[in-house]
């Protein structure tokens, strides 16, 4: 539990269940204004990889800036959920070997993404938590 | 359509998809790091409203910093779907009328969060994509 009494997911279980969603968002800031865009990624060893067009994410990867990255899953009403925060620096992939191993990955071009740079955020820091309805809110179940 | 050939939702299609999903995410910067957190909102008015104990998200709105709020839809493999970026000054409520009506939302109440701050965020900045599958990995339809 944290100081909010919210249950704290380990570093594996996080790790888990970002392999579980195709989509995440890319926190930065652009011209010093908070941004977050959607991603398609595919967690690879232990690292974010996604493929994105010539712009702000290509930016921030090219300056190897530190970003965040948040994917989260939630019940259709919003009750329960989850959601795992990785901050860490992220890199514009350039190697042949990198950029083949990263076209070989599982991820889906959008529209508007001809040519992709491929950016890789590392997983320095990850933080998760499970987010269920306050107790006072839901109903006792017996036990 | 975008210069990156992504269909561009007008501010009016984008507060209407802000109503039809319960979760959301707010983007701010907490010790020069990005940070994305989700968030239980409605949109009321022409503000963005939710819960939240005190932490990054009620300090970020105390000091009425502009952040950044994203909340997006999608098809289960991540194909299709759209993303709303808000970006907006956030302040709390104070005023008794204001924290009432705040009160009386659609809001859920997450563990954690035992004595709410009410945060807003002013939609003054609204964008919206629609994503889909870039045409050369689609199959061609017949007409």
């Amino acid at each position: 539990m944290d100081r909010h009494g919210l249950e704290v997911l380990s570093r594996e279980r996080c790790l888990e269940l970002l392999r579980e969603v195709p989509v995440g968002r890319v926190g930065l800031s652009v011209d010093a204004l908070p941004v977050v865009l959607p991603v398609n990624f595919v967690l690879a060893g232990d690292e974010i990889i996604f493929g994105t067009s010539e712009g702000k994410k290509a930016r921030a990867a090219r300056w190897e800036t530190i970003v965040a990255f948040e994917a989260d899953g939630w019940d259709p009403l919003g009750h329960t959920g989850w959601s795992v925060l990785v901050q860490g620096r992220a890199r514009l992939l350039g190697s042949p070997g990198e950029l083949e191993r990263a076209r070989s990955l599982p991820l889906r071009a959008w529209a508007g993404v001809t040519e992709p740079r491929y950016v890789a955020i590392r997983t320095d820091l990850v933080n998760g938590r499970r987010l269920a309805p306050a107790a006072e809110h839901s109903t006792p179940s017996p036990r």
